[in-house]
């Protein structure tokens, strides 16, 4: 059997790692769960532990995805703004700053602009008129200020210029606002004045500040916010930057990894930073990101997508949505679906010609109601692998298996040593 | 008993690490195998799994060994060209740089050398006397070009200078060429200008481009090729180097693990890595690198080592051959040598005093014919060990073990506290 022949995937469940929980006989939602596919896919696999990013460090789902996906984030990793306006569908290249904002409504007093209402009202609509405004503003500096909204008060925006280009050439990843925020996170605050942290963004920082004012200065005038304001509506007259990365430096995932990938996934965050790495990203069927979401379509998807990309990871929200909600029934239930996508992949994926793992991206423990750096459960199975004789899926029985505790960026290289794409080191 | 008194060895099978066979009922090599001295060693020690470098990543045989011998490959491994040079028995020092080289034909087509035979017709005699020629060539720009011929068409060359010497106390290691191959790896391509990938060596990109035109100036008239065209043999009338690398920076074995230390190996390119850290280099008799090798000979050796040099790395190539050859048979043949070295251990190495760690450098499955980041087995057995329940030398129940999974360059400490000459890191 050729190389070319053979793929890989991985299956994730959205925050599927938890706690025993006293309601299901302290056992987790994953271990109280009947899980025949998974345990099926266990029995014939290893098992073992993984820590998304380091034991006890609690992963974003970015973090998390970056370090799946071959990039180990303590090295790769700028912060949520660049992969926030990759994730509402902004272009961001090499040399870009990138920044999550939200439309809000300040007040003028004397020279500040306080904010009142940061999300001015959930805004329903009309976002799209303010930004289409703001996109309207010259260059400052020679720096393109590029906006796009999203859901409610949410935006996203990428900052542009050659002398960025250069600067950010010499600046080292950090997940730190390499430029601070000019949202003040507190209403009844002022606009805060966002300072470089590097020299080589002083003038950029500048220029934002600058950018800033002159967009209070077209909102407020707007004729969206004349109609709140008409309708005893707060108008969105600010527009409050955070978060600020410069985009990372990632190699395209295929010449990092020797295969093409493919990445179905629900949240668009990870959907902005696969097309980023130049992965195929597929639009599932039916998928939601929600509880009702079409999960035999996305392993369906998934499956199909093996014909181009010999490698693909897939991911269901669903079972981090459970546990933010801090509702074990409730994450039972997005398991079984999880269980029902391994019957997907046990029936239709060649496990002759494919290695497939299955773990979590971070752990959400119902009684936390948010995301844990408890270790994740992980299954590698299918081709090459030796398989151990663990036979259930969950925390404590892949805790006995042979893998061990790895992390999540180990993940692609031990499936694409299986599938023999992996780059050697040395000779 | 005083520290002077302890021992430490580790046995290495190369490319031990493998995948269950069909054919072998789904074990592997070394699980099928029977293997009564490993098993011995296994149960009054340690089990665990080891990854080379890191999981799923491929090791060459000479990163892998830069781990074990407790130098961090991605903190100090500079590619293979140094490797080589050392490994063909040239001198290297910090501040050189080596190149792996063929002694190849070309034409010549306007200003071009076009490569016709990359390896002269896998030229049998004669090399060293062309690579005497070119050591006879005149330094350029204060840079000297060593040259020693290898077997058939093989070769290396050191580039040595003060400039040089200066320029690269600055450069950080890393694994890439540090100047681009000259080799265009193609027959029918015309060799390559080489080029600097950092500043401190646009010099000797310069001079190393001059000095191949120059080679060609003296190999074609050279009488050697005069004789060879005369029996219609392809002329060794140029010199192709690759895979260039600056001597890797690294403290001397005894000094950074506080031990004098013993190599028994096979390679070159290992015994040359070993003279370079100041390692005692014992030619084993009857060693061979092949099938054919004496392996007893090899085990007495390193034992008889552990006189002069408390620690001892020893080597058996077979495994490996077995693997690349895709002989699952034949690699149980190498197995059970490597078990019969691990008698000659029970026997003959006081394991009350000794502490002795068996493994692989990497995983070379039959399945793949090539290297792969698959973890390796391993013991740690002998004095001071904690013993776990672990009683048989396998991938499999050695993934059952106390040790849990570590990386190759934890080995050599691991064994150097147990015996007690380990750097403290603290007060």
């Amino acid at each position: 059997m050729s190389a070319t022949d053979l793929r890989a995937m991985i299956l994730v469940g959205d925050g599927l790692g938890d706690r025993p929980v006293p309601a299901l006989g302290d056992k987790t939602p994953l271990e109280a769960q009947p899980t025949p596919n998974l345990d099926a896919l266990a029995a014939r696999g290893q098992c073992g532990l993984m820590d998304a990013i380091a034991p006890g460090v609690p992963a974003g789902s970015d973090t998390s995805h970056f370090a799946m996906l071959g990039y180990d984030p303590y090295q790769y990793y700028t912060g949520r703004g660049p992969l926030e306006a990759l994730g509402v569908g902004l272009e961001v290249m090499l040399g870009d700053l990138g920044f999550r904002c939200n439309f809000a409504t300040v007040k003028r007093e004397a020279a500040d602009l306080i904010v009142v209402d940061r999300r001015a009202d959930r805004i329903a609509s009309g976002t799209d008129e303010l930004t289409a405004a703001l996109n309207s503003l010259p260059p400052i500096d020679d720096i393109q200020f590029i906006v796009k909204d999203s859901i409610e008060h949410r935006a996203a925006l990428v900052m542009r210029g050659p002398a960025l280009v250069e600067g950010l050439k010499n600046v080292a990843a950090s997940p730190k606002p390499i430029i601070t925020d000019a949202d003040p996170h507190e209403e009844g605050e002022p606009i805060w004045r966002a300072a470089a942290t590097v020299p080589e963004v002083q003038v950029a920082a500048a220029a934002l500040n600058l950018w800033i004012r002159q967009a209070h200065d077209v909102l407020k005038e707007h004729p969206v916010n004349q109609a709140r304001e008409a309708n005893n509506l707060p108008p969105a007259n600010a527009i409050l930057p955070r978060g600020c990365g410069m985009a990372p430096d990632l190699d395209p995932f295929e010449e990092r990894h020797g295969t093409k990938g493919g990445l179905v996934v629900e949240a668009g965050l990870i959907k902005g930073l696969g097309r980023y790495i130049g992965m195929d990203v597929l639009d599932a069927p039916g998928a939601t990101g929600g509880y009702d979401t079409d999960h035999i379509s996305l392993a369906k998807t998934a499956v199909a997508a093996l014909d181009s990309s010999p490698f693909v990871l897939c991911n269901l929200k669903a079972p981090d949505l459970a546990g933010h909600d801090g509702d074990p029934e409730k994450k039972m239930e997005m398991i079984a679906k999880l269980d029902e996508m391994a019957g997907v992949l046990l029936n239709e994926a060649d496990l002759d010609k494919t290695a497939i793992a299955v773990t979590g991206d971070h752990s959400t423990p119902c009684a936390l109601e948010d995301h844990s750096g408890d270790p994740l459960p992980l299954i590698i199975t299918g081709y090459g692998v030796r398989a151990d004789a663990i036979s259930e899926y969950g925390e404590r029985p892949c805790g006995m298996g042979s893998i061990g505790r790895v992390r999540g960026h180990d993940i692609l290289p031990m499936l694409t040593t299986l599938i023999g794409t992996a780059h050697k080191f040395g000779a």
